[in-house]
């Protein structure tokens, strides 16, 4: 296992802010304003829009795409499909965030019907979301079925190597994989599991650097020092998680090599 | 009237922390992000989640619901009364909060026709909201049409005694009634009722609590007081309602024994 | 190009709080919260509601409507009509905030519906919002193709002779005008931008003025500078966007005549 170190973080995040790549989001209820200030923060510019009049438009315009279900229903979930689709046809980076897959075989359904039809390049999600996609999705191709006992790195690293996509897996440290080379990231604070979505957070500036950097697995670890590095600098600043939500926002908003530099952690 | 005492929520909240339990919430647009965050930060884990595809499957694992008319429309409405009829059927508390119950004719009728038909443990609202569904209630039953002169309080009562659950209307004092017992609690900020949603917030608090105590009476004392003395250390740190909504998370975040026995009010 | 000074601003904050008039927002999902907050630290009574079935009950006691189609979809655009009528019908202003317009030809054709149909007192939008609904509503009209190269005031103007409405154009100064006269406002501060939805509350605060000082070319004016200066108290309290957000807030919360009088500029 590798880690990107903080040179090659430093260089991303002076290309994305460069590039201020147009990220389109379809999103859950609950982060759209977090996720929205979260891709200004850092130097992107967010689009927020789900109505199928639209979507294929804004593809169009956009530099990546990010799916996140965690308020999904059937109207929302045609309008992802619709923009992964066109999204998959310009060729721009397309992030899916499978919240709660797993939970329930709705969910599970959706996402794996979302990664076999729009191929996205990077799946981010915690470790029983991911657990959770990798053996439904050798179970419906009936391959594979003491899966189960392996560790969700396992599991990240034959989901993408099936689904020919990186996969991010977020916890305390972040493992990202393309299913053979795993890049770790070990920056973070555990108050940021108390926020409610900073993972929602985390695929959409996943999408802001792959959007920027061409390179998908790269682009993810330096988008996960940058989550991590940030929580940091907001968990010293805060008196719980709420405070930590904005002085994390802030955090994003003042990011700079010198920080980067101090706090990498390899 | 009575009250709990601060032995009684510190034992609660004690319970609470320790049963983690999994609260699904239906609610509105304009707090969930909020709601999210309070369940997390006291120590209950927050579910989301509208489409009628999944609301059952969820109830299967949730400890509670909480249903919120406060952004309603006819789908959302159909998702409240699948998943509330899932709820009775397992036994899990529900908590209705009839956000505008009396504002127009399709919310009362909303809040009235849950009721009926989901039997909620815990009905929280403002005393407008209160009066509404009392005097809604027993008008399109066609008794006591002098109802409209008593007080919140009697009308709370009332609702409580007729639809066999807690009560729970909020205000500078916070009423708890069954029908019978009233219990009160005095702790709370007037600042607080310049946030909007801080109300939204007891509702799931309630349904948290409900969750780990299985007297819903005490329990939703427990929570409003839980809220009050919240209110009050997060209003000494605040400069104005835009801070007061993160310090509150931060001080459910924090709260302990010492802070309860201090505070809580007689 | 004219001012309106800061006495005019104070008497109109004086008036609004004093009438605490009743908002009514069918606004975008990402901006609820932030909305409904300041539409309570300023003094207004905020209602976030979008059924079809209930906006027209509620119009019957709204004080103002505020449009916005930041999240915009079939259903909600079919409620934003419907209210719309019916505000139009009772009298009250309505505020239209066209976000987005030009980016798809679905918002610059929903929002020039709106317009057609609503007749909206007030149009609030950046520059190229404005831009891109006065050029689509003189062409579909086939009227004046050489618009394009003048610029967003311009556009304003013709804009609001055209609609018979007060168009808002936000930016490093604010133009308010009526299609004749044109008001400046020169208050604000460069961070506001980094903020998500800043510019969706600036349209329900418009509504807030609008719905009660009868001059909407005034109000707006008011409305703005109200804007721009808690924009700038809440700058020079915050590390950076994240934490403006909520120094916004307490600042609208508090803003009194002193801190109008040392601020306003002209």
């Amino acid at each position: 296992m590798k880690a990107i170190g903080s040179a090659t973080a430093i260089r991303d995040l002076e290309v994305l802010r460069e590039a201020h790549p147009l990220v389109h989001n379809i999103t859950n209820f609950v982060v759209m304003n977090n996720t929205a200030n979260a891709l200004l923060a850092i130097g992107a510019s967010p689009i927020m829009a789900h109505a199928v009049e639209e979507v294929e438009d804004l593809i169009s315009i956009a530099d990546a795409l990010v799916i996140n279900i965690g308020t999904l229903d059937p109207q929302w979930v045609e309008s992802m499909l619709l923009a992964g689709k066109a999204a998959a046809e310009k060729g721009i980076p397309i992030v899916l965030d499978p919240v709660g897959a797993g939970a329930t075989s709705y969910r599970t359904q959706t996402a794996l019907e979302i990664t076999a039809r729009c191929k996205p390049t990077v799946i981010r999600g915690n470790a029983s979301e991911i657990m959770a996609l990798c053996h439904s999705a050798i179970k419906t191709r009936g391959v594979d079925s003491t899966a189960d006992s392996k560790t969700a790195l396992e599991a990240a690293k034959q989901l993408a190597a099936q689904m020919k996509s990186v996969v991010v897996t977020s916890g305390s440290t972040d493992y990202i994989t393309d299913g053979s080379t795993v890049l770790t990231v070990k920056n973070g604070n555990p108050l940021m599991t108390q926020v409610t979505g900073l993972g929602c957070t985390a695929s959409s500036i996943c999408g802001a650097f792959s959007a920027s950097v061409s390179d998908a697995l790269r682009a993810c670890a330096s988008a996960m020092a940058v989550m991590g590095i940030c929580g940091e600098i907001a968990a010293e600043k805060s008196d719980g998680p709420g405070t930590l939500q904005l002085h994390f926002l802030d955090a994003l908003y003042h990011l700079d090599k010198r920080a980067i530099e101090m706090r990498y952690e390899t």
